[in-house]
């Protein structure tokens, strides 16, 4: 069975239809079993297409990181939207969340007084309209408040007229070897602390949002509400080498054809290059990862080094080297970078070219 | 004077015109004072407006990663096109440098018997309109020949019908503390000795390609006859950190607002977090650098960690930290990946907006 659709030019994004919707599946039937709503993150995908089949399958809404992708969501015909990222709102951007209001209910994060007074005074008569979830650190140390500071925040929201439903967090310290259960039980513990601290403070706490690809089936349920993943749709190495996929639930590979090929000496590395750099892959690579990406179809190949259209993929003595002209499929380290990267994507079930489809918010930043 | 035009919105990519106006002109008098050519890589800009300014400079020619990259450009009028590149040559591939061919010159490289024989059987009639330079591999051990294996593959490609011009190489091995000079050293050497076997061997050399923006103005030339400089239009963190560059001469920043806000305590950072994250200032972060990018107003301050949408900037004790809402600059590490982020930028002059230009060749991978 050809891997590769004859009609794919290298390098080329494509996502196996059967493994992504699989992947969607199983995440709705995991939170579902586990009593939590399903807010998948769009930012990993960017594509309507795949945001409609997470809702088909019961996710309650989407997530997403911009004003910009919450448009275009909005766009496509969603109706509930969290933009889960602490926005400064001036009167730009207060007349854009006063537009999507109008079509959708829509959400957003804060982690400060400052924040919530300068969102309530530009949204005018229309912050009332705007839910609010506070922004917890639950031990990732970038945005968010302590739980302790939680009323503070939300007390500030609720006087500059915005709708306070609850608290949020990112528990991003679990992108690493060892620590996704570890974050997971400090996500609980921090959201149930906010939580509580609100409740007590008299307000009525519906949201309580956590969850990303290596902690959401590992999130408790004593406190938490809503779980965002946004990677498990197409998986990549990153939650490979994390142990948190299997290879056989990657759903997104990057086309890449060998365009250089050298046997290697004593002074340069047995190795091929292929034709998919970071321009494609993106440059992510944590410290733990093995290298730039991995390949599917080769699992002792390392991706030693990434050049923006050349990935060094170093191979052990004992294996033969790809021949020049030969495709192969490279899976990014992180595919949310990776997707940003191109307008539309090979759509492929059973190594035949279905579909393309258009990332249709990539470079939604703002 | 506002540094930020009050009509962009964060976070995007500003481009400052007098400071990329100057550095496109120091470049071209800098080779031009050594005799070389300058064929700038247009990978780093993409943008038709600045490779103009490039040409009106006295560039030769342009420089490109990709076949993509170079039908972008000479849609917008480029007569002379080198695509630096070891391609592999498919009937699609084939067909679309015979059209390029039409309008412009057009120069491929190759490291491979097996790649000039596959490009000379799928290009047929048109491989003699086609200019080849081989690849030399100078110390950066990615794509390239060894000086020694030269003629053998300018031989395949002479004899699969294509018309060998010269000899080329990356010298990316500069990128890198101490590096440069050591580079440009190796890089004059390894294009000479290779120049000088193809002389001897009957062919006629008219093209000996080198350079890059760390190396460029120490290029040797002894042999070489041209220089691919990319970054210099702009600059980036990693030119500034690697003393190529003074901070100055960096034309390309991203706009960002500080959205949240922590003084620290003893087990978080003191730290700010903007809004422009790894999906506007891309993810490359070589070891040596001090962070995942720089603020051009404030070199104390390092990016500790970058998320797809959040910089986590980390201050020192003795700094004010900047208010909730503040706008500042960011400078990439690697500005060619950044610029590929956006779909246009924002032209500021004397902090005003005086253009946006379109990234024309934004993500043309293939």
């Amino acid at each position: 069975m050809p891997r590769i659709p004859v009609e794919v030019d290298t390098p080329d994004v494509m996502v196996d239809l059967d493994v992504l919707e699989r992947n969607i599946e199983r995440m709705a039937a995991a939170l579902r079993a586990k009593g939590l709503r399903l807010r998948p993150h769009a930012k990993t995908h960017k594509m309507p297409e795949i945001a409609a089949r997470q809702l088909a399958a019961g996710a309650v809404g989407l997530t997403v990181a911009t004003i910009g992708e919450a448009e275009v969501f909005a766009e496509h015909g969603a109706t509930d939207l969290f933009i889960a990222y602490p926005l400064w709102i001036g009167p730009r951007q207060a007349e854009r969340l006063r537009r999507l209001a109008t079509t959708a209910r829509i959400a957003i994060g804060t982690d400060s007084v400052e924040a919530a007074e300068t969102a309530g005074r530009h949204l005018g008569d229309a912050a009332g309209g705007i839910e609010v979830l506070v922004e917890i650190d639950s031990g990732h140390h970038r945005s968010g408040v302590s739980p302790a500071r939680a009323v503070e925040v939300a007390g500030a929201a609720a006087r500059a007229g915005l709708r306070v439903a609850g608290v949020f967090t990112f528990p991003g310290h679990g992108y690493a070897p060892q620590m996704p259960a570890k974050a997971a039980a400090q996500e609980e513990q921090a959201l149930g602390e906010a939580a509580e601290a609100l409740t007590a403070a008299g307000f009525e706490v519906t949201r309580v949002s956590g969850g990303s690809t290596p902690t959401a089936e590992l999130t408790g349920t004593s406190a938490i509400t809503e779980a965002r993943p946004g990677v498990y749709v197409f998986g990549d190495a990153q939650q490979w080498e994390l142990g948190r996929c299997a290879v056989e639930d990657i759903a997104l590979t990057v086309a890449a054809t060998v365009v250089s090929r050298h046997e290697g000496d004593g002074a340069t590395p047995r190795r091929v290059v292929v034709d998919a750099g970071s321009k494609v892959l993106g440059g992510d690579r944590p410290a733990w990862a093995t290298g730039f990406g991995r390949l599917i179809d080769h699992p002792e190949a390392r991706i030693t080094a990434l050049s923006e259209h050349h990935a060094t993929v170093v191979w052990p003595a004992d294996g033969d080297l790809p021949a020049l002209g030969e495709r192969l499929r490279v899976i990014p380290n992180h595919v949310c970078v990776a997707v940003n990267l191109v307008d539309d994507v090979a759509v492929v079930r059973d190594g035949e070219l279905v579909d393309r489809w258009r990332v249709a918010a990539r470079g939604r930043n703002a």
